[in-house]
Formats: C-alpha cells, structure tokens, sequence
C-alpha cells in the first residue's frame, strides 16, 4: 500500500543566534527524506561553489526578468547582490512528494505564503533566553559593542515577527529542538491534504474501486 | 523557562476493527500526558466501574436537561441509552494547558467541531487494506454472515467520512500507527495557536519585559 503525497515547503526561520542554521544542517544530514531548496543568485560563484548544487547563478539582467516573469517564489536583496528561490524546481519536486527545507528570514516567508500558502509549513525557532542569545551574539561579533549592538536590533526585529509562523519552537538543546522539528514534518506528512492519494486507496477499502 | 499553553482535544475516528481503540489505550499507558475524556451516560453502572473514572451516571430527566442547557460538546444515543461529554471538564483541562483523548465516531467529531474548532485535532485511522479489514471484522462476529455484512456496511458508512479530518493514519503496524500519532500530538503541541505564553516569553527576549 503506497499512497501518493504531496510535498510540503519547511521554513525556519529565527534570529541569528538562535541555531536555526545547524538545525538545518542536522535535519538534511538525517535520514529526513528532506532536500534544501536551491537559490539563485546574482553574486559572482567562489571557488568551493557548485552550480544548481549551492546556487544557480545568473545574470543580473536575467535575474531581473525572472522577477518580472514570477519565476520567483520570493525574493531579496543582500549587500546589493539579488537572490531568489525559482519556482519551477520547487513546484516540480512538490507534485512528486519531495519537501523542501527552506532557512528564510520573516520576509521571504511572507512572500512564500503569498504565493503558495497551503504548501507551506513555517516554525520559528527563539532562543532560550536574552542572556544566552546575547552570548551567542558576542561569540560571533568578537565582541564589538557597535557590531553586536546591531546584531541584538536585527535579531528583535526578526523576532517580532513570530506570530505569523504556524510553530514556534524554543532551542534550549539541540537535539531536542531537532526531534521536535523532525516531529512536526512526521505529522504534517500525514495530513490529510498533503496525501492526495487516499482517496483512491479509500476506495480500494470500501470495495468501491473494484 | 516554562511558556503556558492550552490544551487540546486529540480526536481518534475509525471504523471499528481498524485499531483505533488498542492505539488509544497505548497512548494512555505511554508518557504522553493525556487523559482520556469521560462521558456522561444513562446507562446504569455495571459492576467493575467507578463513577467519574470510567463515566459519569445520570438519570435520563439530568441528562435532557444539561442538553437542552447547552452543557454537552457532543451527545448521541446508543441503543436506547444517552451518552455525552460534558463541556465544564473539557474547557478547564484546556485552561490549564491538559490534552485529552477522545474516541468517538464522525459525528461526535462534527458536533465537537462545531462547539470549538480551534480546540481539535482530528486523526482518522484507515485499516492497511480491505482483506485485513474483512478479517479483522470477521474474528469479532465469529463469523456469523449477517453480522459481518452488517459491521462491513457500517465500516463503509465510517470511512466515508475520512476527509473531514485534520490527519489521517493507515494501521499497518501498530507501533509505527502509535508514533505517528504521538508524532502529531508533539507537533499540535508546538502550534503557536496552543502556546499563549508565547507572547510574554518573547517579550524576555526582545528586553520589552525589562
């Protein structure tokens, strides 16, 4: 008995700080079935950077027309450099039961929901505390009060947007954090509308399709 | 660090002989903090039950009366006897942050949607296939024929009601049907919707609370 499902799109988001990132990293390294959704990108490529694998990497012109083509699912500027998460790949892998994890800011996840709400599943990760996020700060910034005084502002500014994601989830311990993510996608794999496939098999229960 | 949450109602559906009720009494046995919802009968008590543990005993003229004041979350009549769930219980376990378990039909499940939405989580559970179904059926009618048509039909009649739920699980295993279903209790439990803590917590964070 297999029944076809739909993907989902993972976001998480959090202020920098808060381990948004190695969860990530853990969620791909598990065995998740779960795959990193693939930016492209106006920045020139470095040398470690792998083509269609880290980032696509186009001209800004043509970039600029994909944005006015909808290409985009969302899209940013950073440091003047554009990027943006391509349509196509994402509704392709979707359609075949593929979720995508996405590690996007406040804005990027509005603009995913704008565009595909029911495919998209947003957790918002907080600190534990001010004490420790602040640690964490000083840990990156060298200690740099200005540095870290901005980090602080950037990271309430993310934070207040918490509301608008569907789980908020609060790292005190990694693996902890990781298992409780891990147990958000068991269950959103196994809502109804993210199985497309049951009514067939229901069908097979009743004796109706035979 | 402890955020206040609200409780929710964990509603499990199935046809009967789908496993619904062994998976109930594991999530009960396992650390899962829930409780299971006691309903109010008119059925007179047998011998091996407590009042208030396995259900409250009412006369039929208290039990007409707490319907027509509104006092059930759902009610329905079971071969001549009355059986409901009183609603004062249910709101102050969610008040105070419990979950509790409910093992009820669809349209126990329709009435509790109505009366509190946000409150419920519904999971269907399918049988792996219609032959395991068959026998399963078969086992407790100890093959009388008109019985099993009878219990077939009314399976039927069930599962024709499987979209109207949040989740749905297919009991192939009952260890893995099990997870899945703590799987979603986890996940429900990190909803922002069932964490009003929240907002005080993030207020730590950002300093506004200092």
């Amino acid at each position: 008995m297999s029944i076809a499902r739909r993907g989902m799109m993972l976001v998480l988001s959090s202020p920098s700080g808060a381990g948004k990132s190695t969860i990530s990293r853990r969620l791909l390294d598990g065995q998740n079935r779960l795959t990193m959704s693939v930016s492209a990108t106006t920045r020139p490529k470095r040398a470690n950077e792998v083509e269609g694998r880290d980032y696509f990497f186009v001209g800004r012109d043509r970039f600029e027309k994909m944005v006015r083509d909808g290409a985009f699912l969302e899209h940013a500027t950073v440091f003047g450099n554009l990027y943006g998460t391509p349509a196509a790949p994402v509704k392709e892998a979707l359609a075949r039961g593929q979720d995508i994890l996405f590690d996007i800011d406040w804005q990027g996840t509005q603009q995913l929901k704008e565009k595909a709400r029911d495919d998209v599943v947003s957790i918002f990760v907080l600190p534990p505390s001010r004490t420790e996020l602040e640690r964490r700060l000083h840990e990156r910034a060298e200690d740099d009060a200005h540095v870290i005084a901005a980090r602080m502002a950037k990271a309430n500014d993310e934070m207040s947007h918490w509301a608008e994601y569907d789980y908020v989830i609060v790292n005190d311990d990694i693996v902890r954090a990781q298992a409780r993510v891990e147990a958000i996608l068991t269950a959103e794999r196994l809502r109804r509308a993210r199985q497309p496939g049951l009514s067939a098999f229901v069908k097979t229960l009743t004796g109706e399709g035979t």
